[in-house]
């Protein structure tokens, strides 16, 4: 029987619980804690978790495996925890947005006999909490894996297992790389979408435009309604690449208007078509990228968890990690 | 038997004759008519239309009704193409983006003895044409009717039957009005979708960020895959509107980025919260002025068609469009 610790038990711990029991891992003992007991208790009945440990510590002791899925900006203070209580050997991973910083609090936090290995399930809901949790929800989606320089061999497979047995497709990136790309095409979708509900409930017309708003305004703020609490972690965890992006679509929002105040009416269709054609090719190809996550050898969680098959998943990762390296040199954007 | 024509016969056109067909109106005859006869045949082969007709003029000809479906700015020539064709006492409709411009065109080239009522349901998809048509796309979406102040009396209630029919609920707005605030939760929306998909495909990173968008990016780019032409059309045809929410726009993207790039994390906290509370709120409760579609009596297209409970129908839209017009007073935005 090997333990799981999942420290923090919202939409993305209770999925994560519920995404391991549904992938029917044998031999495991999942334990989980969250802020508060009720939290932990609604995790339990669902089936997210077997045990309710009494803290972050308790939780971790002795689990092979730790999952920190806890409020970004708490993620340090977890660390510090656990860290008295982690095994000789325990691989600890988390779910937060950021990564850069996240790499840095592990490494300043967590004890050398332990492999940190980040890790980013690009999965979400305008729903929050143990109540949404489910355990499709990383089904197909993209789940970032940002190992330490450190971490052991038999770190790095015990996390793509984990993303694996939750259906989503791991794929290994910088954890640098990783936070200037998500904050293009997810923090700057968030603060677009905040941006856009706020500016339209500011106005005056707020009860004629509420009622004339239809799906398309819906879909366009549906990131607004997603917790306050992780935007600001975002924010103030991957600032400058937000910042940065925020400026970059601003450029691009400037040369939409004057297509738009211009005369050239071949232009301002082109600009619309370039978009949407685009799109519509990315839809229909999927990802440019996505043939990492099928490259990766298919193996259960048990199996990483027994050791076994270590060595030709680390020889198929290795080239995979080179690869994805030799792409980010000169292609930071 | 009344005639009903529908000219334009892509998502929109085709799907009113679809919702009509599936209202199950006594006595009508719905004559298309398409840019191209594989179009109309389609419409008629999915039941959207009964009859194929040769030219607008011809569909026009003898109907009591009259759709305008066709891209908005062809809105022009077509009217100016039926105008000779239409009968004593017929209704004008049409389903355009932009009103205020459609408005000043029908008062040009419409006669005398044709009533002009704008609509505009508020509906869409990704997908164009008449292979997206759906008979159920209106349905609960809002319907502004704007009439021209010379239209008569019959001619209201006949577009707002055929919005009721449809499912959709029919709302009165002044045509300038309506085209500032769509400008804001439609086509701004329509311009952020694109520049952020165009950003995005732009970026020499973008092989890593395709691999990594998950369902916040296609949320936030759906609209960047709408027809470019109709996104053409509404730029152009509501510029000086759509430029206004786009500086109000970047208005506020700053007061984002300045909460974001600011060391006060209660107000970065506050800003997010508040979009989100508000957004909950207004999805929880439904928009404040939808009221306005439930008071019009619901009757049937059929009845209007026939003329009957014309008279208690207009007291009670008189009573709506005062309240409106009241409203709107001083609160242009």
């Amino acid at each position: 029987m090997e333990r799981i610790a999942i420290i923090g038990l919202g939409l993305i711990g209770g999925s994560i619980g519920l995404a391991l029991k549904a992938a029917g891992i044998r031999d495991i003992e999942i334990a989980g804690v969250a802020r508060s007991r009720q939290t932990a208790q609604k995790a339990r009945k669902a089936g997210a978790i077997d045990v309710e440990a009494r803290d972050a510590a308790d939780a971790a002791r002795g689990a092979r495996l730790v999952i920190v899925a806890a409020p970004l900006v708490t993620t340090r203070d977890v660390f510090a925890e656990i860290a008295p209580a982690l095994a000789e050997g325990a691989t600890v991973t988390d779910a937060g947005s950021s990564k850069a910083l996240v790499a840095r609090w592990a490494k300043e936090s967590l004890p050398a006999h332990a492999s940190f290995v980040g890790g980013h399930p690009m999965a979400g809901k305008e729903r929050q909490g143990i109540d949404a949790a489910d355990a499709e929800l990383f089904r197909g989606k993209p789940w970032v894996i940002s190992p330490a320089v450190d971490a052991s061999d038999g770190a790095i497979p015990l996390v793509v297992g984990l993303a694996q047995a939750a259906g989503a497709e791991p794929m290994f990136m910088d954890a640098e790389e990783h936070d200037s790309y998500v904050a293009a095409i997810s923090h700057l979708p968030l603060v677009l979408s905040s941006a856009l509900f706020s500016m339209a409930f500011g106005s005056a017309a707020w009860p004629e435009l509420a009622a004339l708003a239809s799906s398309g305004f819906r879909d366009t703020t549906r990131l607004a309604s997603g917790s306050p609490e992780m935007a600001h972690d975002i924010m103030t965890t991957n600032r400058e690449n937000v910042l940065h992006w925020i400026d970059r679509f601003e450029q691009e929002l400037r040369r939409y208007r004057a297509a738009i105040a211009g005369e050239d009416a071949k232009h301002l269709l082109g600009t619309f078509m370039r978009a949407q054609i685009e799109r519509d090719n990315y839809l229909a190809d999927g990802p440019p990228m996505r043939h990492q996550a099928q490259a990766l050898p298919k193996v259960s969680l048990s199996d990483f968890l027994l050791g076994s098959r270590v060595a030709e998943f680390m020889r198929k990762q290795e080239e995979i990690v080179r690869a994805a390296e030799d792409r980010a040199e000169g292609k930071r954007p």
